[in-house]
């Protein structure tokens, strides 16, 4: 969930290849590629011949180098013959990955009087004299901002906000589909965290939260307390919160599958970047006891003691700490030689994790997870659904504890993560969220139960 | 498509009723509807039974008391149970009319791992070399910006943002449904010029067009022109270009009809607003002839003069001119006795004309039309898909012109006005504005003919 930095993309293509009938080939052909360094992700048949079977295998490579010497030497394969190399990436992005349509198709002129002219006119009355049917009688509710300024974009940094726009319509779509409800990027200019406070103030009337994405430390720490303060709605930095608390529900089962107890063990936090002090804060939350952080960073490790945290260098945090949480998005920068007998390692950077592991394991851990899985979709959807359901006036700590727990429990047996594409997971967050936010006295509305525990509405 | 200011909303309801299967019963039930003042709209079998019928009937009424009146009569009918009232109107509002949806369903994690972490990292890397990318892989060239602060809603006045969200929720729908494109409704609080057009500005990025929707004048204007002068995305008010597109067309057609050729005829325009100053300064741009206008303000009066053309009073645009347009939103504003043999008049408020068609013929009017069914709908999604389908820079006068006689040539023979619901009407729409940009030197793409010539793609 933390990107080891690194300039290079790595790129996903589709090898179209066509294979003679013949007992051996495709094995042979698989060999090749993962000899020769490809990740390999799905195989499709893409059509059945009497002689031949044409089949879509799609790879991850390093870069365009790696893909050519890939394709040299499935070129020399007997009985293969590769027909196109397919960038279904691209083909993807074509046109965007997010898009409006009406609610209710409109099919006759009498819908058009019902949703338009003349009929809508009551409907704005009555939000005039009453703003908070707006809530009901608009998606305002149902409506979350996705804003940004691209100023550190995973894995590229300061991109700005065009070329952020992938990501932002990747996680709009995602949330669309696992919610129900509406996301929608907002691209700000401005590197002035006052101007972006201004503009999303300005234009927050239309939203019933905003999601914080891929803002420059330390601005995200101001923008994100100032909308607080001046908001009556929820806002989150994903990076930030959404991110500790999928790296809690990791944490916790961990614990769970290495049979320890959290409250019971003293914790490490590697990098404290604004994801590794928004988790070491959320794990101190969750245990009450204080979190020992390492960064280079002065101002970084400040931030940590002023929330009641400690500080160590690399080694005194392995010296001393029962269970590490990784994200300095610095590939290999745990030696072995590190590890502790029964340590319970999360090294969370990705692709290329602090410590493999495998190594890990060997090294002495008694349970040791990298960061593939622990995907931050797994916590804003469910999150942002919770809190608008209940139209919750903000975000509170405890909700987020809450859906850390429900995200821990949703996993399988035996399995630290669950499936972040299986919307049941996604409804289970949002109804522990809105559970803690009636709890907590921020909830404005409780919804009926028909309404509440269904996805679809 | 100009409202008339009226305090009252009328109403839309369906009554839901139970007919004794006796002969004459719905005719009796209809008849009393109709007398009482009910405009009829669809009548729809809900269900049939051995001794009775239950039929969902929509009536418009002018407010609750004439509904109340409504059913008292009713329910005195024989053989006629009224079982429901329903408002469809609140029913189709409920949790809003637009929403976002994946472009692609994200099914499996090989899905995700296109449109989301690893790949889109290629993509977001490719736009921040060449930020023009970003109209192809994003949605970016598909979204259009609806800006508002509420402070002019047809028929409503100044409600504010969040009041008026119901209107732009619409409009996005509706633009969504008839274009395949997208269009977000984004409110602003400020009334303040300057402060719209930064916060317009800051946000732009990810949007290929800005459409301006009920903002009051004279701010209106200068918020246009700003937006236009910063922006290199094509900007439109709707409230004034896109009225003028769909009037000329109006005035186009009832030319036709009336046998008359409008570039001899002497052009009048009753109402300098927003709207009808648009309205002349587009015809005059169209016939190369001066507009006679009327309105009392003088403000107004000077927007027209220096727009090149000449203000009377009512009676003398009525004695000089040959055809009248009139958007004043004042119901009965000119006696028949102004009335000239063989004008041709648009009379364009609504629900209530300046004078009704009925009582313009018999006063000599060689052609007239009201405003029921010359709606704004007809203009705007043809013209922003057009200009976003060749990357225009900005929406020129001749692009509007191109739109109005699109719009004039779909209409079936003898008919003033094409249906706005048909896709096919704003398909042409968007052909036309999309040639004259390129005439003009304003699109900065030429898109493939099986883009360019089918909605969906």
């Amino acid at each position: 969930m933390v990107a080891t930095h690194t300039n290079k993309q790595r790129l996903i293509r589709t090898l179209r290849v066509k294979n003679a009938n013949v007992i051996g080939t495709l094995s042979k052909l698989i060999s090749t590629l993962s000899d020769g360094g490809a990740d390999l992700g799905s195989i499709k048949t893409h059509h059945v011949g009497e002689l031949y079977v044409v089949r879509d295998i799609t790879v991850v490579v390093n870069d365009e180098n790696h893909l050519a010497e890939l394709i040299r030497k499935v070129e020399h394969l007997p009985n293969v013959s590769l027909k196109q190399v397919i960038d279904e990436v691209l083909e993807m992005h074509n046109g965007g990955k997010i898009k409006t349509v009406p609610t209710y198709p409109v099919a006759h002129i009498e819908d058009l009087r019902k949703i338009y002219t003349p009929g809508v006119a009551q409907v704005c009355s009555m939000i005039a004299e009453n703003p908070e049917l707006a809530k009901t009688y608009t998606a305002k509710q149902r409506n979350v901002a996705l804003v940004t300024n691209g100023s550190r974009v995973l894995g590229l940094g300061n991109i700005g906000p065009t070329a952020s726009l992938p990501v932002m319509e990747g996680k709009a779509a995602l949330f669309s589909q696992l919610t129900g409800l509406n996301m929608f990027p907002i691209l700000l200019k401005t590197r002035d965290p006052k101007k972006f406070v201004e503009t999303v103030v300005e234009i927050a009337s239309g939203f019933g939260a905003i999601q914080m994405e891929d803002i420059e430390t330390p601005v995200c720490f101001e923008i994100e307390d100032e909308l607080k303060k001046r908001l009556n709605i929820p806002v989150m930095h994903d990076d930030q919160h959404g991110t500790a608390v999928v790296a809690l529900s990791a944490v916790i089962n961990s614990c769970k599958l290495a049979k320890r107890s959290l409250k019971e063990l003293k914790v490490g936090q590697i990098g404290l970047g604004a994801a590794g002090l928004a988790i070491a804060s959320l794990i101190m939350h969750y245990t009450g006891q204080s979190v020992m952080g390492s960064d280079p960073n002065e101002i970084a490790q400040k931030r940590l003691t002023d929330k009641g945290g400690s500080v160590g260098s690399l080694e005194e945090v392995f010296a001393s700490c029962d269970l590490v949480v990784m994200t300095t998005g610095r590939r290999d920068l745990v030696p072995p030689s590190l590890v502790r007998q029964g340590q319970i390692l999360l090294c969370l950077s990705n692709p290329y994790p602090e410590i493999k592991v495998e190594d890990a394991l060997k090294a002495g851990a008694s349970y040791a997870l990298d960061g593939t899985r622990v995907n931050n979709l797994l916590g804003y959807p469910g999150i942002f659904k919770g809190a608008l359901d209940v139209h919750a006036t903000t975000i509170t700590t405890s909700m987020l504890i809450s859906a850390s727990e429900a995200i821990a429990n949703a996993a399988p047996e035996n399995d630290p993560v669950p499936n972040a594409l299986d919307p049941r997971v996604h409804d289970k967050v949002a109804r522990a969220v809105a559970h803690a936010a009636i709890r907590e006295g921020v909830a404005q509305y409780i919804p009926d139960e028909d309404h509440f525990y269904t996805m679809e509405d």
